[in-house]
């Protein structure tokens, strides 16, 4: 099929490349000139502008959003949209929250255009070599959309999920689920680092991968960091978060869940923020007030 | 190689197999006289009480332990140990506390036996078609010993984790983890049980399986729980523990290690046990007291 | 002063009440006619309708806003507003989220009305007898309204907190340290009753009441719950939530500040709305897939 | 009456010049002779020894220790019941593990001598001028005590609880709520000091103090603490602990019991005590290895 690629970071680049060594014609734009020159020598085309990429593309014409959440997927969208006909398709691959995406399968809708909000998950190696998506929209359409995604992903790696939002809403669980993983992945790891045994953790995240109840791809991975730095020395554990964790807390709430083990991984993130708190100020100035307990001077 | 097996209940039955499958002559015992005929029809040579059992197997023995850990698990090494000579080696493939582990490795060094503290994961399945241990004991005798661990694990699915006391270290953290993960992929699917959308939860765990972050084994066995009971109406949402959650818990508490995701996790179990509060029924009746706002009467 | 008060629910009845036993000259207004006539009857002037109300006032005129946090406010407040003049004065002492309550401010201030988000504790009794007030807004026309809030509130029980929104945060917080407090008095109280002991509860409350660190009025008004029903055994353990809570929370959220405890207070306490879990069915279902352990059945 | 006073540290010096106060005739003993000096010149009566404080107090003794608990009250207990008769009485003031006041009790039972376990909360100033204690132990021996509590304490701040273990299981939990009270506070202004507002601590604090539903002893000394220090710049936020709350925490587990609040609490304090954690660096790592995300280098 043919396809127009807009946004080629970390997954768009790769996501091109791995639909053209499936046999897609792939028409892709970047905002950086200098990616973009790039894409074209692995055989991807080149569109300068947003417009150049709409009129390369045979109506019915679908174009793949992989922009940042936020205000570029919402700009990039809305001009986008602006130069589409009836008929037309986007998919955003991206991570926007399910609610904008909600709000923009009506504008779709309003003119005609069918939108799908595509979760995709993976990692930058799944983008190029098989990736995990769910897909929001129309179901009639997606039928016509299915080999994109039975390419782009593993086997039995796409799954259509309903009505527009339901793709990105799915996504979003994901990831809470997945920092709930990784923060119970990483408090193991760190009471064997206080525990009084020695061990090498890189063949305790192998053992653990290898018949184990607790293997995973992200068991996996640890398995890798740790091949790289033993003790993961040379990094600080400063863990930054990218917006679908705090969204899955905030829908919890919404829906009055209680998630205490995702929120707390968000929360834990947060704590890694900082040196010192302002909470542990007060109660350490409190243990002084009442029971003269020392406290730790600057 | 010739091992004796202690207990036949669910993990030690098909371990029992397992080793036999792998032309080791294993000579095995339990209390359950039913069970012991029954594995005595598959070909494993029973053996009416441990002391005829220590008597069958040709110095220097190998004993395996897998009994429920506590009072069992320490009747059975007293008696086992006191039979026992100079040179034979004892491995406790159950659950214990890894300091009863470190206890019991003192009392078996005095005797100049050798005693193995082995974390076993995998489940029933992996008994018996590959499981995964973690192993502490004496690095040497570790080396004898390893014709057993290699055949009962699935490929690189075994570990010498050092000192007694490591091993079942180990498979308490690792249970540690499966706690949190599990709470984690818990509170997903509750998410998306209170989405405005409408999933099917098998076919969602099956594409999580392929290509995505998060895919496990647990999320597998999601996948299969799912594809038996679609929406879980069978089943009450009554989550026990068999006692490691709350000895990681434990531990974190002796490290002064911050371990909120496993803690929730298993608290969230507990809660799971009552249909109602005491501390949910004072702070409805805080409320009630402060701002007048109404209780639910019994 | 002359102060109007709109809305005459459970803190607004009192509060109107607390303004009059002090001299101020109270018209009010209310949508149910049977309170405001009751309210008649207490010596407070009765308004039909809102612009009877803003009529009887003399400008500046200073009006009370007492209404449910959201929808009624926002309409209340809109239909006020647009009847209001240069230099009269809007408080909100209700439980509006503080960026609304930001938001009002400039539309009041477009128009030459001041507004003041003021947060009010102490609840029924407190609105009664002498409250607690926390207030945003133009710093030298509090100093006009001064008085007011003096005589609300109990002896140093009222602080201007600086620009709009700052008086609502400011209470909102409050409220999250209030669900913190709360829960940790529950699962104390839990403890206990979990405990082998046999304690009189309401003899511990007014112990802890009397010299002890824990001492507070959430104490007290334990002290007071149990003193009518000492096990409680009338109410059942279902905690609602009004709000302020959730936006506590969402708050720490977008702040990205670890707040655990009043994170977990909130979120036990959506907890406690379900009898059963889709988390737990999960977890048994796992605990079943891998271990073969057996689950409650409905 | 005669009250022997073993230790006479923070809390104990001031124990004895209370019950002076009150008339009554006290004997006190410290390991550390400066201190034992000190008390002298107050008009406490010094024993240089346990066995000289033991022979000065006429039978039936009542000997109240007031020690670290833990190795230091076991020595000394042990070593003064060894002197004491039947009919003597042992007040343990301190913060004993309520297990092991239990077991006290039982050796105490057999020797005759009446043990009572006595929790005591209020802080320094609260043991000079009027604590809280709650007391375990026999009920008859307790009343002919009475005047001790009594004048120790506030008024109503005394409570007799039932057999021995009760008191300090009582003051343990009394911790435990503590904890999470003070967490809940430092929580709340740490949102004030990440918020947009600019807010005077003190004062804030003061205003909750008079009024609100937050109103207690903690916010008192948290004014207290904001009037030395209007933004604790002078200390850092680690958060020590002294035993009581992980005691509580690991009786929630034996209890089954979810006591999220109590337990976070604590885990933040030992999460304020590293700068950076374990945790940290591998679910860093983790983000690296799918997503390419940037981490902190060192």
């Amino acid at each position: 099929m043919e396809i127009g690629m807009v946004g080629l970071g970390k997954m768009g680049y790769q996501l091109a490349l791995n639909l053209l060594d499936k046999q897609h014609k792939v028409i892709a734009h970047d905002a950086n000139k200098e990616i973009l020159a790039k894409i074209k020598t692995e055989g991807v085309t080149a569109a300068d502008s947003l417009g150049e990429l709409v009129q390369s593309l045979t109506p019915p014409r679908t174009v793949w959003l992989m922009l940042p959440a936020g205000e570029i997927t919402e700009t990039v969208f809305t001009e986008l949209l602006s130069s589409l006909e009836n008929g037309d398709r986007i998919i955003d691959g991206g991570n926007a929250h399910y609610k904008d995406s909600i709000e923009r399968g009506k504008q779709c809708k309003d003119k005609g255009v069918y939108f799908f909000d595509c979760g995709t998950s993976g990692g930058t190696d799944g983008a190029r070599n098989g990736a995990c998506t769910m897909v929001g929209g129309d179901a009639a359409v997606f039928k016509e959309l299915e080999p994109i995604f039975n390419d782009l992903t593993v086997k039995n790696g796409y799954l259509y999920t309903g009505e527009v939002g339901s793709g990105h809403f799915l996504k979003m669980v994901h990831n809470g689920i997945e920092y709930g993983m990784m923060q119970a992945i990483g408090e193991g790891f760190d009471l064997l680092e206080k525990s009084p045994f020695s061990y090498d953790y890189e063949k305790v995240a192998k053992v653990w991968n290898n018949g184990s109840v607790i293997r995973s791809w992200l068991m996996e991975l640890t398995e890798n960091a740790f091949s790289k730095d033993s003790h993961l020395d040379q990094i600080r554990g400063v863990m930054q978060s990218s917006g679908e964790g705090k969204w899955t807390v905030e829908t919890a709430l919404d829906l009055q869940t209680a998630a205490p083990v995702i929120t707390l991984a968000l929360m834990m993130r947060y704590r890694s923020l900082e040196d010192d708190t302002f909470t542990g100020k007060v109660v350490a100035a409190l243990r002084n007030e009442f029971g003269g307990h020392a406290v730790s001077k600057k």
